[in-house]
């Protein structure tokens, strides 16, 4: 059941058991991909998987905005505070139309928001038991040999396939993300370590391995949400 | 420009005058019409009116969750805080690529808020200058003889003309909005006063009021924009 | 009951039905009328009606500081955020010694705010019911030939029959409160568009209306107490 | 000048060099005297101490809640949490019309939150310098042989001078205020050791003495507002 | 027990009756005396009085962080809010292994938040009682002929006693702590009144005299945590 | 130079350029190994760097109450907010007496509050440039041969070179580290994966493997503020 299109009254005689919220960001994603990548996929993801599992789940609509002010220096980049996302996303869910709640996140920046604000709901009473599932790490890199960097092969690659007339020419980018000295951060910054915004060589990306990459991460999430359903 | 679907480097070399937010709610409205009704109208206009206008403007991503808690008794009526939906809005807004921006509403529960927010940054010189605009308010309902409600003739008949795909059997609702009493309000839930969720009658609705009315709004915001980019 | 001259004892003893809490704001009124207009106002009728009422009502002592930001360029006006407001009426009302409170209210920029406080104060099970009422909503300006504006011809004419003392020369201001294009605003501060503060034309005052304005707010507040108490 | 008296442009053309804010608390003062004591008493001393001073100062309107917790077993007690009392308080200062302010405090629960506050503006460099004086602190208890208590001969001497109409009568009270163990609290509430609220022996006030306390608190505001404004 | 050097298990086994909380600041202590006086000290008196107790008492970790902000301008000062300095100390007595909590403090600016805190916890009911005592408030000053001060004869006298490698030629400083008018305070941090940071005549002090004010303080709490265990 | 050690005029006259705070937690350990286990880790690798390193350091004191909410269920554990960390570490580092700082971290609960914590502070002008360095992320487990767990090998190894005496007879427990369904948790306290609180095999410990490990962990932490102070 997909929220948006449906009415109240089809929630109440539905009564679902678990619910999907797709969440991601409006950042750069290099030259080449639209700001919209981490939003765009978490939702094809969780609509897909909405759509193809055997539990009777419910999709929420995607939240755009998420925990981006690393890339603030690259125009267009929407973010607001790690803790206005954990109330947001918290509130939203504390509100869901089910006991069992799954966030389906497109963007590493928020990771951290997500397992705190997961954590303070499933430990409080009167919150539903919520979890999140970040899709890229869900799906075999190292077997179809491209790597997630920022913009990279991965993100591209499955953009080549959702929605190729958005793609412009992949380039190469920075070779790792960040600067670090024995473990320890010294840039918070994206710009501070790629020009371009790119991490990663996305002249490697093509269709096909997004089309691979895109139904692994249907098939886990679609995995995920029957497990949870079942417990 | 529509942000989500545009790089990082677009909107550098376009730099945007002004930035449309559309923002909604998801909640009850009524047996026959979907949860997103809010924010499927207010990002219909928002993106009609960045399609139209000959300001450079830029289109943001839709916020879907709104001020809703009046609702929270009918399945599915997603919500957060006021004080949380303030910070999330004003925050992204800040972020916004330009330094006027239009909040496009489509949800009578966020205008206090709009305007509590849209206040305080246009008040902070690091912040764009802001101002909120509701959809319905820019039109001639007393002309179109429908009445606004909630899920009334108004929207009814705007969903009619969109998506008319997702609008069920219209239905009549209460007769008026709350209860009162010498202008002192007695209840804030909807459950109080409307048993189905509507509230006016929705069987006056028809989808070429609808695009009558529509195309009002986009006329109105599309003025609007324009004056503000001359501002 | 008036609470400030009331010993603990005779509240035990006298267990009112309702409170009602006088909210103002301390504000430029123009260079004819006090920056307590709003308070003073609020405080009287607030004060008559308990005086006047069948019901067994408590008046709580006046707030005199609201949400005045909007005319913080004039001295002499005080002002807190409305987040501050909201917690400090909030607090103020859970701690009233009635199970169903009114607010009283006297400035325009405090309506958001209370419907917020009071929003949420009804929907805890652990606070009272409360609701708010404006004293300028109750009474029919239209038959009194007088417009609200701001220090214009309706509170200076019911200065003029409480406090005449305190009335100077009345002035003519604005036209029109605000500047807004499409319904949008595009002013947040008076002094954008009423030099003198002034919004509608106060020489249009006199005590006579100013009597027969303020007897029929007292009535309308006598009324919705005695009906609360009912409830 | 007396701020709810005055209009903006008396304040312009004025230009005080200090404000004073009186600040007290609606909270039980025993069987014998009202709720209002503190707000009461602080604002007359330093209405009189605005009247008397030769330092151009401005009279604030009294805030009439304060933090006053300990007291809410007693009907008719009101209360705010100490940090909205700070948040009141200190945001009110910040519009105050004077780049000087003082407190004058009547309520023994509001110092700390009233120190913390004053400290807080004063190292801001964009508010005023701030400070607080609390009344009873300032005059010779020894000599008049009355000791402060809560409602005990202090208070109720000074209210039989300015008030003798709201008095009932003194009573005698707790030896002394609150549980010790070592110099540690063992009870936050008044009603775990003072069974009608009062705390001293009330029946040791009279008029005359109340007379010769207030009029050496109001000389010692008097001097220390002409100490400031020649800072 | 000490907490530190406990397992588990152990604390399981014990299920202690009171828990101290040593709390202190790192601030200066005028050119002879380690920026850590205020938590050595108060953490030597919790750990011997919590070794020498009949009661079932647990010693929590020190917390080295304070309200300082009144030293700032001295280097090597470290200091919070007093916010934030609540919140630490409130959630950590909440997580605490006993429904019985004594804050051992030795720092003069921490105790209107350590007030504010322990009222905070003992007034709610998933909370343990709570109450707190400030070790030189519990010794006899004036019996052995020294003043408190700060980093004055007190305090450098139980530092010879306690740890006479870390202190410097002991100095004369201020002669008072800071600048007030009637009563009401003029300067809120150190540097404005105190050239070295001394408050006192530290020349005065010495280890057998530490020695003594160090007994006295810790049989002071010994007192204390018998008489809690016993409540 | 060591803070709790010097006075605020060696702090002057030094002038030091990089500071390190060591923060653990006060949190089960196993039935075998202390509460303070990683406080004490990360104090005494920070003392050691800071006394063997070339670069001009101060070490703070530590802070020893982390987030370690997930070990609530075993007695002894003492945690706050993510929240109420953030806000206690935050200020702490912006009262340092060095515009570079190091968190020296002993806690997995604590890296998601350090990192946004850190970018918080660098990305803020007024605010010392922030890092963080977790010290078991610094050493080769595989090389020792030895995994992290929680109270497993690596953590017990250190303990038996530090302080042995704290340390009973090693445990076996849990094989890994909560419960997850596709990359996704489902348990977000220890208690539901780890009977006695142990993750790993404490039983493969030696004294000698923790002396290596802590050794390199020094040293890395030695490499990483060498650079840093050189940046």
């Amino acid at each position: 059941m997909h929220l948006e299109e449906a009415t109240w009254t089809e929630v109440r005689d539905t009564n679902p058991d678990v619910a999907l919220l797709p969440v991601g960001s409006t950042e750069q994603h290099g030259p080449h991909a639209p700001l919209s990548t981490d939003a765009r996929i978490a939702e094809a993801v969780a609509r897909e998987a909405n759509g193809t599992t055997d539990a009777e789940t419910v999709c929420l609509p995607t939240l755009p905005v998420g925990v981006s002010e690393e890339h603030r220096s690259f125009e267009g980049t929407l973010y607001v505070s790690p803790s206005t996302f954990r109330s947001y996303v918290g509130e939203t869910l504390r509100s869901a139309p089910a006991d069992r709640v799954v966030v389906v996140n497109g963007h590493g920046g928020n990771v951290d928001a997500l397992h705190e604000t997961c954590a303070h709901l499933t430990r409080d009473d009167d919150a539903p038991f919520a979890t999140y599932w970040t899709w890229w790490e869900a799906i075999d890199k190292e077997a179809a040999d491209v790597e997630m960097g920022h913009a990279g092969a991965v993100e591209t690659s499955v953009l080549l396939h959702l929605d190729p007339e958005l793609v412009g020419e992949p380039l190469e980018g920075a070779e790792s993300w960040g600067e670090y000295i024995e473990g320890a951060p010294l840039a918070y910054d994206t710009e501070e370590f790629a020009e371009n915004g790119v991490v990663g060589d996305a002249t490697r990306s093509d269709a096909e391995t997004g089309k691979k990459l895109y139904d692994e991460a249907v098939g886990s999430l679609v995995r995920l949400v029957e497990a949870i359903a079942d417990l």
